[in-house]
Parts: C-alpha cells; structure tokens; sequence
C-alpha cells in the first residue's frame, strides 16, 4: 500500500511538473523604453545576476581535503575520530552513539549539509566552518563555541536533545568539521557564528521579500508538488534518500528551516539535486513558506536540554548554552570591559615585583626613587637581577607610583 | 617576621649566588688539537647554537592581536568574553568565575603562560595554540579539544577540578585562547596537543640527559638558591608575583612541571624572567630536578573530576576527557576505520536513490539496465530529474549493482 501511495504521488508530481512549468519561467528583462534617444545597453537581470554570482562563488570554493591526518604513533586516534564523525553525520537517526538524542527524526545532519558537509554549497557546506568558532550568535545571546552550535542542530533542526559535551559523539563531529576547515585562518567572528564560506547566506533581497510579506505558498505548493515531490514525498514525508520536511519526523518550530528566509535561501542555494541556484527570489520564498505553512514538531527549549533545562537558569552566572541570557542575567555579570593596561599600573607592579623586600607602597623605604634609580640598581644588584624583564615604561609607572 | 624571613633567605641568596657563580660559567669551546695539520674550524659550542636557535624561533614569533573584535552590533559580546578571559588567567585563584575550582592554588593561569600567554616564549605562549585543536594527546589517550586542555591544567598544575564544560569561565578562556591565534591556519595535529610554536618543547638534550639519569638534584639546589629564591622563595613558597613551587599550594604530581624533562626545557625557555635561554641543559634539568625532589601534592585522578570521576568510566562509550581509556574501552568501541567510498556501493544508492519506485534490488524491474540507459532516463524522464546529482561513477555502480 505505500508503495502504491508513491506510486500515485509520483504521477501527481509528474502531472503538476507539466501543468507549473509556466509558474518557473525567469523573468525578462525589461525592454529598453522606445522614448530613449540612444538605446541604452540591456540592464542585467539582477535575478540572474545574483545566481551567476553566487554560482561564482560556489566555484571559487575550495576541495575538501582528502588525506586524513596520519600519526607517526601506532594509535591512529585523530583520524578514528574524523572518520567517525563523518558517519555520525551521515548516520545521525540510525547510529548508537547519536541515535538516542534525535529521537525519531527523519533527518541526519547530511539531510541539511549535504554530502556531509562535503559538497561544495553555500548554507550547507562545513569546509572552513571551524575557523569562525568561537563566535556571537544572535539565537543564543552569546557567544557559542563549535560544539554548541553542532547542538544547536540536534535540538532543533533534528528535534532532539543536546550531545553531552564530553560525548565521543561531539568530540568526533566536531574533529570530522575541524579537519573539513584544515588551512582555514582562524578568524573569531563578532557578529555572526557563520563559516567564511557562508557569509551570502540568508539571500538579502528573500529576507526583504519575506519581510514586506510577499510570500505566497500556495504558489509555492505548485513549485513543490512539481520539484521537491519526486523526493520529499506529496505528504513532505520523504522518500528514501530525502529527508521529510514536514510532520512528526521533520525539523521543530526553533530550527533555521523554519525561518522563511533561511529556508528560502537554503532552498534556492541547494535545491533540486544538481539543479541549485536555479530558482528564483521569489519561488524560493514560495516553496519555503509552503513547507513551513505545514505542521511541524513544536519547540519548547527546555524540552530539548539536558535535566529539562535545570542548570540552564537560575543566579548562578552560566554561560546558557543554546538558550538565551535574561536581562538580569546579563546585568549580574562580574564586570570586565576595558581596563588601564596591568602592565602599566605603578601601584599593582610595586606590590607585585618590589613589596615583598621593600615593603607596602604606603611605607616604602625606597620612596622618591627615580626611574634612573630603580634601573640602575636591576642592572646593578644581583638581588634585583629578577626586574630587568620590567621594561622602561613600566620602571617608570612604579617610579611614579612611588613619588 | 615573615619579612624577616625573606630579608634573610634573600641574604642567603646573594650569598650563593655569588658563592655559585663557578657553576653557571658557560663550558668554553674545545681548543683544535695541536697535532691537526691545519687547524679545523673552531667547532660550534652545541649549547649555545641550541639557545641562539630557540632565541631566534622566539623572535621570530609573531605579535599577539591588539585590537579586539568589534561587533556592528550593540554588544560587545565575544570583546567581553575575551576580556574575561585574559582576566581569569591572570586572576586564576581569586576571581569568583574560577577561584572555587583551583581551591587552594598559588598558581594562576598566567604563573607557566607569562603575561596571561602573550609572552612570546616557548613552552609559555598562546599565539596560535587554539589552532592545533582537537589533537592527539598521549597523557589523554585520546583526541583532545582547547578546552579539555585548559581543563588538564585546573586538574594538574594548579591541582583543582574541572570548569564544567558550559560554564563561562571555560568558553571565556577559550575565546581569549582563539583570538590570540587568530589568522593562523587550522591544523589538526594527529601526533600532539602542542601549539605550532612550541613544537621545540621540551628540550631533546635534556630529555635525553633525563632518561640518562644525568640529572643532579644538588647543583640544582645551588642554582635554585641563587637565582630563583629571589623570586620564588627559599621554602618554595613564592613571593609576591611568584607562585609556589612546591608545598601545598603549588603544582601536583600529575602536572606536566613534576616531569623533569617538561620542566627543565620550561625552564630553560622562560626563566629567570629576562634572562630565559641563558641556562645550560645541565643547570636546566638540575634546577627542575631540585624542584621536584620537593614535596607536591599528589594527584589521584578521580579527585580532580566532575563527581569524583562518576561517569568517567563503565561499559558505556565516553571519551574520558583527562583520563585515559582502558584496553576493554578502545575494544568496545564502534567500529569505524576505512570503509569502501559509501558515493560509490551501488546497491546502497539503489537502495537510496531507486529502490522507493523500483521496488527492492533483489527483485527490480528494472535490472539489467545499462548506465547509458540509465542516464538517459534521468536526462530524459521529468520524474527521475532529482537524480540528476548523481555522477557518472555512481550511475556506474548502481548500473552493475542491477547486473
């Protein structure tokens, strides 16, 4: 009976592939006005402008690298963990050491980072990603480690429950991603936990079109039956070999995915199977918010951290992992912010480096000493031979601070 | 009296080091034999090109960041947090985010990484260590992130516990770490959890003369005496910015420093301040040997973890951060290892990519077809177009799974 479920799916998609073809035209671009005296050169189509550059881009990525790191020892431990995590990521719903925290999830981390993290693409590659950890991310009110956001994924976008941090599981995942960023510089990033390959992701002109409400899924519901169908099921159940993207098994209401613009634009960079960058804008949008106008898991936070979220919360200053700071929170911090330079400060450098033989600052017997003093006697006496790290600026605050 | 103390072991000191300075004399270059009959080139004093070699790999160090990143944003959120981090390396054993993890420590963070590791030093930087992460570590038995590094540190060298692996302080102190490595490129390290610059740690001489039992307590006590009581104290104790030791309030057992080998090449590299790489190998391993001769507390693992060491061990895979795996767990372990390119096992992309309208493999319709055939099918049929992503080597091995 499911087979003939399919079966009948397939002839829809098939049918809606013909009867839509008209909805997936391209734009023209418009003709010059006959008024124009000269006829002004054919203004590009920013349309296909934007998916000539980021196909571009896509191109200019570089290869995953290819050897593992061999170890001169016997054990070879570093590439046991990338191989691991590679098929952790390919294997995330099925696998004992990941299985048990994604629940009955339809989706594997390879679902969303195609070829796991391999493939060449933007919003789903890995190449590089590890270089821009640690890093701000707005969703989390903080700054999140590479580990945190691989938990990120597990809690929403798989509707699971976070890795425990000394798990063999994240240890490898996060091996597996770090040897994908191999030769990346390390670049910690203040504004976005995002890897240098994906700084086009979202599509800006999809978030304007999301944001001035232009989306229309019951278009997109047309691009779909014809598009993602064949794949992802007429019921977003999935087929073999594609995850559902909707339903009990697909991503919860906190993923990206569930974001219209991030969807879109995941979509657009990634969809169909070697025909990505070929939707435009708008029907990127379409689809997206087709698939989000279905039913999906709700995300309750603490549903998805450990304990129930104890631990997460109370006076205790934690960094929250995956769940956001409160405002009293943030306001109980212990101060930090700029300070003087320590290197700098007389009073802190006489109390670390001359107090123990010359006495409290207050009451020193070597007050009034100059800065030619203080260096005359490092160079001169033995006993002070441990201050000639002390460079002249710093001779000269402790001088001060003994005027 | 305390002072009085001090005035008098600092009395001691000048005295020996005056007494002492027999002992650091550097050991001249052989004369050339009379009977050459032209005389050879003086031939290099192995020592002093082994220090002038270190000296010139630390000058050519690169200058810690001094600009902190700077969000577009309202808050400066990775800035703080790498302030913070600096801070609780310095403060280690007072500031309230980790003073209650290293109980009793004279040690801070800052005490082995001079200058809260911006030092440019071998042994003792952080310039580009968080770049060599996840890495084998042979202490460990296994792969190893940052922060399991810093952890080793609270656990050992400043014999206390644990930071609990979502808690600021720890994800403070990595963001410090990986912004005083940013720009160098991401290098996992299948051999050691050591920093690109400081690869020349620890000493191979010194090393050598250890294993060789070379090491002579006694002269190290002179050497001690003179040239690291000033700061450290007679008793060990440290003095006013100088920690402990040894005695209770320095580093345990289980410390990389109880190693004379590790503690004779940092040594040697850092100390005395201003005058690092001055030390011969001799004085170096003495020195060390003297130091550790002293009493330390000891290091029972389980004292240092989380729960005293509940769920650091049993039947279930964990990676035991800080503690070592025993034979049974590496034998337990899933298996993982080279594995056949799983882009390229036909019957699994048949099962995959096929077998949801073909039915199973072992029953297809469609068996026998040739890889031209089905190429063309996928080129030609609208409902096999999300199969387009296939290559050419995979339509190949589905085409001689259906064989």
């Amino acid at each position: 009976m499911l087979r003939a479920a399919r079966s009948a799916a397939l002839v829809a998609a098939i049918l809606s592939l013909a009867a839509c073809s008209e909805s997936r035209s391209r734009a023209a671009a418009p003709a010059p006005s006959p008024a124009d005296p000269q006829p002004a050169p054919a203004p590009a189509d920013p349309q296909a402008a934007y998916l000539a550059a980021r196909r571009a881009e896509v191109a200019a990525m570089p290869d995953p690298p290819s050897a593992l790191p061999q170890s001169t020892g016997a054990r070879q431990e570093l590439a046991y963990m990338i191989e691991l995590g590679e098929r952790l990521l390919r294997e995330t719903n099925t696998h004992p050491l990941t299985a048990p925290y994604v629940g009955a999830s339809g989706l594997t981390c390879s679902s969303c980072h195609l070829d796991a993290g391999r493939k060449k693409a933007i919003a789903s590659t890995f190449i590089g990603a590890a270089a821009s950890f640690p890093a701000f991310n707005d969703r989390d009110g903080g700054v999140i480690t590479l580990q945190d956001r691989v938990n990120g994924c597990f809690m929403r976008s798989m509707n699971g429950t976070r890795l425990p941090e000394n798990s063999e599981a994240l240890l490898a995942i996060v091996s597996y991603i770090n040897w994908l960023s191999q030769g990346f510089p390390l670049q910690p990033d203040p504004d976005r936990a995002v890897s240098s390959l994906n700084r086009s992701f979202p599509n800006p002109a999809i978030k304007a079109m999301a944001l001035a409400g232009k989306a229309v899924a019951a278009n997109g519901a047309s691009i779909y039956d014809s598009r993602c169908a064949p794949c992802h099921g007429v019921h977003g159940e999935g087929l073999v070999g594609a995850p559902p993207v909707w339903g009990e098994r697909a991503y919860n209401r906190g993923a990206g995915m569930a974001n219209n613009v991030q969807a879109g634009s995941w979509i657009q960079f990634n969809m169909p199977p070697a025909e990505e960058l070929t939707l435009t804008d708008q029907e990127a949008l379409d689809v997206a918010a087709f698939v989000n106008a279905q039913p999906h898991p709700a995300f309750v936070e603490a549903e998805h951290l450990p304990g129930g979220g104890a631990g997460y919360g109370g006076a205790e200053i934690v960094y929250h992992y995956g769940a956001s700071f409160t405002a009293e929170q943030v306001a109980a911090r212990v101060p930090s912010g700029p300070t003087a330079d320590p290197a700098l400060d007389g009073a802190a450098l006489y109390a670390a480096r001359c107090a123990a033989c010359h006495g409290p600052l207050a009451g020193s017997a070597v007050r009034g000493r100059t800065a030619a003093q203080i260096s005359a006697a490092i160079a001169g006496l033995g006993s002070m031979a441990g201050l000639k790290d002390l460079s002249a600026a710093q001779v000269e605050a402790v001088a001060a601070a003994l005027r």
